[in-house]
């Protein structure tokens, strides 16, 4: 089973190139597999025209020590430990500096929903975390990266918001399973671009209302979605 | 006939990806055989790279029940239906949320004519409809819109302004076939992004006298159009 | 010796396409010889994947009449046949409405020189046309817009600018071979770009000083260029 | 060993282009033997397309003079040989026209540090040169390029920071190798354009605490480095 999942982590990673978001070896995305208690991840700056799936580095959920792979896990390793924790219904996760969510989360400025665009994957406005304190970054990083979102998720549900951008950072997205988290990563560049862009036309433009944001999200999530085939396995269908 | 106005249809839907107008599985395109009267319209949620003219979708214009297909329509067909009912000249419709137009939209602006590209498409300027209400939204949505774009149209002329924003939401494009639709959906991007950035350089900037609006729209389009070759059936010459 | 010509002007209009400066069948490109008192040009209207040499139509430059070729020549032809009468010099024009330079054509701006790259192609501002007025517009149009660009171009020498924006339109460029034109549309764009968002960045930034600016251009053209190899024909060196 | 210098040298003037960072002929990159006293460099205005390992300059570091090569070398060979000079520690350099990088030198501004992006390669802002003077400018151009670059750095370590942009001209990047001079020149441009478009955003927007700075430099870069695999030569690593 574990194989199937390296196979599908790897090529989450190298969607995530092809699809624009990252540069270099940056970028990382992961899978959990709940039942096996660990989850498989990029390794760290590994150029992806080399990755394959056994460069996949397992680590364990409860430890965050790695139990299979070669090569020294994504240096964001902490981070998707923390989340994996916190959140139990998500089963992938993707970090990227992508160009226009990163400078959202730059400017640490959350994104307001401006359009049934936004509404159809997130649900309201993509929060932004707090700054992390200089002890915060001083001493394990990397975890604390992951414990300041899941603060800022404290009245949010990550399944209605799978996306949040770090202050000065970058974003990371998560779903129900790796491929729909790096679609949250895509669709969040995509309405990061289209929310700056449309401030800057109209810098009075305010979320749309609370009704067409609901309509938009539910057509595609949750058990009154219509939108897609039925049965699609789809993350947004 | 069916059989040509599917693969029409299909690839009217791929030349959108192609174009880079649409992302994951949005957007849709349409076209009507009056004759018949059904319209052809892409199934919903379907991956692009695995569409093919059978899976398009027949629908009733007078009843919108789905006449042919195993697919479900996409979910904007009552949108289409409403289009094709309310402008009988109309043979081809496009819906995408491409980026700039999209931003115009988010913006609730219309899109004012600063030079001559607009000029040898739209015959003025790019209309918005108004939100839709919360009762338009709860019920009969997609339908709803439909209507709410006919309803910016009581004073204007399809065939000379083959696009409309729908506030909130994304553009619609339309032509006399599916092609010139999808056309319309290509300038239409092109020209809301020129039209943002042009303001940005000149806040000031004011619509093209209309003298010169007549000239470029009748000089590609109409009985006296001399761009292109005769006999042409490019919806632009 | 107009078949090289035929080939060398349809090769420049696509190359156009493949630089990203033309849209559908927009744009145009033309090369004269003067010896023969003819310059070969686009078609109009004719799909670029379709575009052959034997394609190109030849228009006199005496009497803007089609002396070969089976096709309507570019609408745009006659603003053509005004810049080859005004400026013996030049041997080539392309236009395109390429997004950065349109967007100060419709802004009504010239383009300032805030840097080198500017410098080492265009010897100043890039200067914009005043509008057309209503009379030249209803009548004679094309070739009215070629008379407004020559009566800018009164104190301008067209060999050390060979750009121009009409105002509302689009740029139009020009060199000693279709090839230079060509290069001028790429660079035009290039620097059209740089010089919004540079002006984005620091309203107040100015033009470089006539030093650099003489530097830059020289080092690149006439007799005390440097740049580039020794006897190379390339428009630039 | 110069050959496989000058292969190196060739691919990474290639991979200028491959990566977008310049147009046309523009650019050029360059690689050091410090044992041989002699650096490696792009000939000037030769088209990509037909660059070959052979067209590569070997230039003497103390003279300046070409010590092999048919070609003549870049015309910014001088600049690059100053920065050769004056910083012993560097093993290559890249000079591009790349778009953000430009416009932030066109704007005269330096590009502070907005986010941990910008830290995981440059150690603070990243510095723009005052204008040469006139006197600069007409004698000895090139040289005095790379000599206002050098008294930028009077108070900075080229090892932190392997980037600069000259005022209304264009960056130049370096580092260890000639491949991690391009490397910088791809992050530059990346981040030039994020900092530009965050300040659009938030224009109140500051540079990130010195702490974060710190803690991502030095993840990537010293005795520190704990991102990418251990042993490996990324430079980012």
């Amino acid at each position: 089973m574990l194989e199937e999942l390296k196979e599908r982590v790897c090529e989450a990673n190298l969607r995530l190139v092809r699809e624009g978001l990252v540069l270099l070896t940056w970028g990382n995305a992961s899978g959990i597999s709940r039942r096996d208690g660990v989850f498989v991840i990029k390794p760290s700056g590994v150029p992806y025209d080399q990755m394959k799936p056994e460069h996949m580095v397992v680590v364990s959920l409860e430890t965050g020590e790695v139990v299979e792979g070669a090569l020294r896990p994504s240096s964001d390793t902490p981070t998707h430990r923390e989340l994996y924790r916190a959140f139990p219904t998500i089963g992938g996760i993707a970090h990227t500096h992508s160009l226009y969510a990163t400078i959202w989360a730059q400017a640490q400025r959350e994104i307001p929903p401006l359009g049934t665009t936004h509404a159809d994957y997130f649900y309201g406005a993509i929060p932004c975390t707090r700054p992390l304190t200089p002890e915060e970054i001083l001493s394990d990083y990397e975890a604390n990266t992951g414990r300041v979102i899941v603060e800022r998720f404290a009245t949010l549900n990550p399944q209605h918001m799978p996306a949040v951008l770090v202050a000065g950072h970058a974003p990371f997205t998560w779903g129900a399973t790796v491929e729909a988290a790096v679609e949250a990563a895509i669709v969040l560049e995509y309405v990061a671009r289209m929310a700056l862009e449309t401030l800057s036309l109209n810098p009075a433009c305010r979320a749309i209302p609370a009704t067409l944001l609901e309509k938009h999200f539910f057509r595609k999530h949750g058990p009154g979605a219509y939108y897609g085939q039925p049965g699609s396995s789809s993350s947004a269908s």
